[in-house]
């Protein structure tokens, strides 16, 4: 849920309050490279456990990151879409793999497509 | 402590294990904005858990994102410098305040120098 009694006014700290854990932005990295079903979340080489991944998701769409919507009705299906909240947080992720490029030995090259992204 | 088993290669991933965190970045906000205590960074206006500092400076220390070094020898006081790995989460939290600023009402404007800064 999106608290409005964020602890200060600096904006740092409120995104960091919203999406300051190890999982958010890994989902929201997922939907960026094409993934949108809760399986493929799931199944996502960090193994994100399937319960936090329920609640970030919840989470994700109370705060109009993403929506949910149908895309199969029998049985009903899900899939998540990025919205604009969501999508302008690809800035911050460019920068943190940025850092781990110059700072982590042997890490992934992105898709240049990521970096051209907005 | 830093861990070399990361959960994978991405380097979004790999940054998110080491400062995807509610508290982290802002040790390291308050150091560009020049605090260098303990007492300084408990004093903040989030109000970090004393125990969470210390293990998180202990932790920036042990990964060299900064350094801790004496300021007086009797009684001994420590104080905090950044070092380049620390430094260069700026363009990470420049990225988090224009999103914040962006999508979250009522946020503080951040001095000009941040923005330079880098």
């Amino acid at each position: 849920m999106v608290s409005n009694n964020f602890r200060s006014t600096c904006p740092i700290s409120t995104g960091l309050e919203i999406f300051g854990d190890k999982w958010t932005l890994l989902i929201i990295r997922d939907m960026i490279f094409g993934k949108a079903r809760f399986k493929e979340f799931a199944e996502g080489k960090e193994r994100i456990p399937t319960n936090i991944l329920s609640s970030r998701l919840k989470s994700l769409v109370e705060q109009g990151f993403i929506m949910k919507e149908p895309y199969q009705l029998k049985p009903k299906r899900y899939q998540y879409t990025l919205l604009e909240k969501g999508n302008d947080l690809i800035p911050i992720m460019q920068a943190m793999a940025k850092w781990s490029t110059d700072h982590i030995e042997e890490r992934d090259a992105l898709p240049i497509f990521f970096w051209e992204t907005l």
